[in-house]
């Protein structure tokens, strides 16, 4: 069981009212939540940047699946990385282009690697790597 | 069928040194291709500062699915909004800890309040939306 | 004079710890400096989004000054824009290149567009617009 | 003397109609313009990520002058690194804010550094660091 912690922080007036207008848009209940998720957002960064952590990636490809051996390509990646892909989605966008989301588990650097590979293949339209977390110490 | 058009560039030689250098870094086959990924990445963040295509996000959510009503509070955020979700992927992450990830359809303006209200939602931890592109014109 | 509001957040103490560890590494003398950071951080990037308040921007730019003109169109970009260029800062990098610095007040829109047009000028080989306050409500 | 290198590149037609719109939008004058532009950028970053190269940053900071030692201990900082201040631009923006913008010179990683320690000053409201060049080989 995690225990939860109370503390306090002071804020000028002016500051706090523009932050309450800001988390009011968003839809944030309180503002506990929302500097919360600022808190989980930085650390979340930091720890990419470090890059020696095991954490969790997801990476988006929008591919022209006509391209000649690319899906045979983008699986041979997906073997020779100590990133584990964990689970995959598949859309067809149209008759040439398909979405596909790898969630991927390893070391910040090797996924970033994988990414790198993955992208930079010929039919690999687009793609955007997310780095996110186990969400261990979340 | 698409036609391919070909037309020069000009580069200083020490500038095109250095990209020769980094795109054999990142595995490119040719500067064609590397320059093209450039392009289509400034056409897409283009696109969707503008708001109003209709376009493809990826939406990654690192959430604790024990946490009261959010799974229903997710799914109600999804009927709510013109963006329309394609497909999610679910993967249990540890006891507490789901990713999922929604490939959404949409004007770009909606999908970005879509994922706002569900990043903002108590429970979920982390999440990023990936602005990317049907494709059509890539 | 402002006031300072105090109040309380909770955090599971998990999260608290990551966040400690990191706040103690980038040298903040303590919790509420950091969380006022982020929030700031926050807000800026979200008045720059809605583009309309009267803001502060500086433009850093590389150019090489030996481009024919270049520094004539530089000065004019700064005439026919709204956003008003407060100052300047110029430093010679090399025989070519040059560092030169705008500090800007005004719509956020005017200032983004005036970055536009002159990071699109031949001869100007890099810059960046950093969007930040006039600092009024922080 | 730099060389100027001519090459071909091909692109799909309406890949190329989709940039040349954006390009005249932008107000370049031609196609190798725009990719040099694209080209710098991302071998700029890529700079940055490596961390070791001699390079060039500017930091902006927004700062209450009044915050007692404040003007010192950024001062102080400025001195214990190896990065090297060139150049500084102070504006005042009202009675309490000023903006400050420091030219820079170092490795990246250096200037990272020193650039995080002003960030965490207490009084430093807002701030961020352009990781730029010193235009060597642009």
């Amino acid at each position: 069981m995690s225990t939860v912690t109370r503390f306090g922080i002071s804020m000028d007036s002016s500051l706090l009212d523009q932050f309450d207008a800001y988390i009011s848009q968003k839809g944030y209940s309180n503002r506990s939540e929302a500097l919360r998720d600022l808190v989980r957002e930085r650390l979340i960064h930091s720890e990419w940047q470090a890059g020696t952590h095991e954490t969790i990636g997801t990476l988006t490809l929008i591919y022209d699946h006509h391209q000649r051996e690319l899906q045979s390509r983008l699986t041979g990646h997906q073997h020779e990385h100590n990133a584990m892909v964990i689970s995959t989605m598949h859309v067809h966008l149209d008759h040439h282009h398909c979405l596909e989301v790898l969630a991927v588990k390893g070391q910040a650097d090797a996924i970033q690697r994988m990414a790198d590979e993955m992208l930079s293949l010929r039919g690999v339209k687009h793609g955007k790597l997310v780095m996110t977390t186990t969400g261990e110490y979340l």
